[in-house]
């Protein structure tokens, strides 16, 4: 794995998981499944595979006290710091540069810090398989497709284009495609032929690079500022700058959709967005009336739900397929099928001005 | 109504309006249906027809504080204090030696606090026609009966017998009946010769004690040292000395089913027991969700529930049939037709030594 590099994109703020996430801890920051966090999990696994030096994360200043104590192994210097979220394309435009100032040949790992993979072994199998397809194709962008388990309306889609010879599950991209309607999602699952949008990609910073010269001339001037300002002092004030400047954009529209290039490998790992609480509760452990509960709630006739509680009292009788997620100062009720609406809950604060429910 | 007065009996710990009921709160204190409490609603229907000195509350010393202040009003001698709670039989005797030391021929009005009335006019009317039937037969010992509308399994019953000539709706009582299973219940409803037992009752002071000396010896004998202790300094110490020996026991175990001269008077005013949050909910008003909301909770898709939630954020989508009580520091979430099981909790919490929290 040499010249390989690992960046993990936390910048996200999470409205998904309110109660528990707010703005200033979303949800990457979360111990949802366990002990550990879900950063904390996705930078130990990849610590399987590199050294901790070649394990970057990207992320934005406000989330530095928590980035520095979920991962206080981390050398300080490889987290980078962007002044403001601008979507995946100027984050990852931002550490191609970075990588790329250290080590002209860098191959890049990208990858968000708030995905569930439930093994590990595969995964970095997978990675593997991903970089040494980087060596054969360097002009290629890769990206990770998931077998879809159902018509899901909350991923985007890649379609499989021609098998690439020499290798079992690795495939030219036809197409992106965007978050789809059920109707639209489920002529996908039903064709085959499409694989779920990880967000993990694998190529050379180099590669990237030029397609970001050629795709989003824009973000390519202002990285080559950022470029020029390495090793100065005044690098921060030229990021903020630049970032004042560049578009929002997603890698996949601002390059994968309109890349010529482009390779997907299947990943077989059991991945998860956990895009709701109630895919939290889908993947969690249950207890024999199929409840998953956190903290000490007192509860009778209660089946199939997720209850997480902190210091208060909380009681819960007679009730089924519930989402009950109790802070110290807000309380989530959501039919488990609702949870997508707590985005809707958070918007709601927004208007009423309960910033600090945020 | 010369010579008339009400007795309020305040006394009783809830546990059944959990979280918001607390055994320093009981539910009479509870403003469960709009402006005011429970008991300043009862106080305040009696002064249509009765001067303020002419109404008392029994209650226990620990509720001094919220009587004073939800009762402002009334004259504070006119509360009188149980040392400790020993159901309706020790209570009732209290007070009727109370007022047949003011006025020998003081008729007394008793009734509970925590029960709701939705026809006032038509309750002072009954209790009207009541105080005239005394009047009319001063050895009987006369209670309130409500036209069962279900088969209740919350209530006790009171059979009819025979009409009493020259009135409209009132009977010879033939029998009492203790909280009825559902079976029972079901009979007793189709029957049509079962009122409700309201709780309610008006007599002669001195025929409950003539009737207390003949059939509850034990208490009429402590009630006769209390009489003796009239209007002398050390009369707490005497009441809490008799309290400590006298049984626990109830009007109509101790009195009401072994008297043999017993009327019952049709109440048709509208009235509930308020026993569980169900009740409440069924009893207050709807929006079109059919939903009761008190406070400002966030929420969508909610119908057929009821949700009170005070200062802190509380967030509800997509449920239906719940009840939903948030205080600061306990939480309830039921099932509507489970809200009787809130008694579990509050045994649940008392195992648990969580003595704060009942």
């Amino acid at each position: 794995m040499e010249n390989t590099y690992a960046v993990i994109m936390a910048g996200g703020a999470g409205t998904r998981f309110w109660p528990k996430s707010r703005k200033a801890l979303p949800k990457q920051y979360l111990n949802l499944f366990g002990k550990e966090t879900m950063i904390q999990m996705v930078a130990k696994r990849l610590h399987n595979l590199l050294p901790k030096e070649r394990i970057y994360v990207v992320s934005t200043k406000e989330q530095e006290p928590l980035l520095r104590s979920q991962l206080d192994w981390l050398p300080p210097l490889n987290i980078i710091y962007e002044p403001f979220g601008k979507n995946t394309a100027p984050c990852i435009g931002l550490s191609a540069i970075f990588l790329n100032h250290r080590d002209p040949d860098a191959v890049m790992i990208v990858l968000p810090a708030d995905h569930l993979i439930r093994n590990t072994e595969r995964f970095l199998e997978i990675l593997s398989e991903g970089v040494s397809l980087v060596r054969e194709f360097p002009n290629a962008l890769t990206t990770i497709g998931i077998q879809p388990t159902y018509p899901a309306t909350g991923y985007g889609y890649i379609q499989k284009g021609d098998k690439v010879d020499g290798h079992d599950e690795v495939y030219q991209v036809r197409a992106f495609a965007e978050k789809p309607t059920l109707d639209v999602a489920e002529k996908f699952f039903a064709s085959g032929e499409f694989f779920w949008n990880s967000g993990i990609f694998i190529w050379q910073t180099k590669t990237i690079l030029t397609y970001l010269e050629s795709l989003m001339p824009d973000l390519y001037q202002g990285l080559c500022q950022i470029k020029a300002a390495m090793d100065k002092d005044n690098l921060p004030q030229v990021i903020e700058t630049v970032y004042k400047q560049i578009r929002s954009d997603s890698i996949d529209y601002g390059v994968m959709e309109k890349a010529s290039n482009v390779l997907v490998l299947k990943g077989d790992f059991g991945w998860s967005d956990v895009g709701s609480w109630e895919e939290v509760y889908n993947i969690s452990e249950k207890d024999a009336d199929g409840n998953v509960v956190k903290g000490k709630p007192i509860y009778k006739d209660v089946t199939n739900s997720y209850i997480e509680v902190g210091d208060r009292v909380v009681a819960v009788i007679g009730v089924d397929d519930l989402i009950i997620v109790d802070t110290e100062d807000a309380l989530l009720i959501c039919k488990k099928d609702k949870s997508q609406e707590v985005k809707w809950v958070v918007e709601k604060l927004k208007h009423q001005r309960l910033k600090k429910y945020l």
